[in-house]
């Protein structure tokens, strides 16, 4: 049996998110049909996280087994998988790993980078890639937002629910906003993210810069771990996962 | 009576080019849709060019007439066009022009930019904004291809017919071809277009790089006028109107 990583990107926009549904399409089931068709077999796949309908990924990893006899050099998947893709899901790498290396369980950290055009005019290219607001948001309360948040705590107060997980604590490495023009990014880097957890983080953000709360509060919003203290969840669109890490193969093959 | 040029741009991809047709949506009806309910009467709008499906326009200019009494000052047209407008078009400016400025006629050079990513893999961000190519396209057969389109040429072999001119005779100023990592860009800026002129030099360049014809031929090609010995009319997604020129105040608003 051999263990296969692969590392993708793609534009979620057609996408009812990653994981597999019923009566929706998902990357994991287009990617699926692309692997199922090539080995001629049946292959399920892991991925890294499960992002949402209309959430975007420039890195993102996904891993599956196949037995030994029907192996394909890793080199030629990516050639061979996007002759099978549609054209907004692309494999850019692959190689193997240990066989107990699993896509969710082995990853080390995570990245997910927003985008908001804020003030000026609409861009008609980033309808589906960008979120708009009309409003000019002010960088320096949303970076002492950003401050709040970095650190382990239990995370609860900008998460939903809809999932189960074991613990609601997470640790946040990094937190950056820059500006360039009137396009702003948040690049948030965590041990793991909770459901809606990048995009209600940058929601507080925002609500500190249209003074809806004050970024010195943001301590006191997760200790107490209500929801309805921290701002609200920011469209989909605008979320791409942009880095996710593991350590050996997977890892060099995720900096590649 | 008033005459009101607007510039704006938009991502072509769920449009059937710019003109208005029957059973097919284009931007000119999307954009006389947001005109006649915001002037609450008909405003019927003229394009700077006839962009076909899939193509998009970075910088396009458009102008309409309507009468002094519903005259709206243009520094508020953005805002308000934008509001009733679908986000994949957007307006990015507006002005007063004089009462014979006409968006064809009055236009003195016009540019067209077409992008290729050439080798490497896909970006699925850029499935319907420019043309992939598996191979990587040598730069030097291409740019000598481009040198001989330079000049004041009858154009004929580099056109589809379809459309009535009066001449098939253009002045390209401009034909340049730049390298960023492996996407190229090919900008074209002349008097003015035929109908698929800007794709069909862009294939002839591509055939240059693909060894299918000499970069040498083209003035030979483009004197015998003859569309079968040129490249091919590379796919509409790659293609986009990134400025038209005209003199006095349409002039200044395309500038800004």
């Amino acid at each position: 049996m051999k263990n296969v990583a692969l590392r993708l990107g793609y534009d979620g926009t057609a996408y009812h998110g990653w994981q597999r549904q019923k009566n929706a399409v998902t990357v994991q089931e287009t990617l699926e049909a692309a692997l199922s068709r090539l080995y001629k077999e049946e292959i399920r796949v892991l991925g890294c996280g499960r992002t949402d309908a209309g959430v975007h990924a420039r890195k993102y990893l996904a891993n599956y087994r196949v037995e030994g006899d029907v192996f394909i050099p890793p080199d030629r998947l990516p050639l061979a998988l996007n002759a099978l893709l549609p054209h907004d899901v692309a494999v850019t790498g692959a190689c193997e790993v240990p066989e107990d290396f699993h896509a969710v369980f082995s990853c080390t950290r995570k990245e997910y980078t927003y985008y908001i055009r804020s003030g000026g005019v609409r861009d008609p290219f980033e309808r589906d890639r960008v979120w708009f607001r009309p409003e000019r948001l002010a960088l320096d309360p949303m970076r002492r937002a950003a401050e709040g948040f970095l650190g382990t705590h239990d995370f609860a107060a900008v998460r939903s629910v809809g999932t189960n997980v074991k613990t609601t604590v997470r640790t946040v490495y990094e937190f950056e906003i820059r500006q360039e023009g009137e396009l702003i990014s948040f690049r948030i880097a965590a041990s793991g993210f909770l459901y809606n957890m990048a995009r209600a983080m940058v929601g507080t953000a925002v609500y500190a810069a249209l003074g809806k709360l004050s970024p010195e509060d943001i301590p006191r919003i997760l200790a107490e771990g209500d929801r309805t203290l921290a701002g609200p969840t920011v469209p989909p669109q605008g979320l791409y996962m942009t880095d996710v890490r593991y350590p050996g193969e997977a890892g060099r093959l995720m900096e590649g």
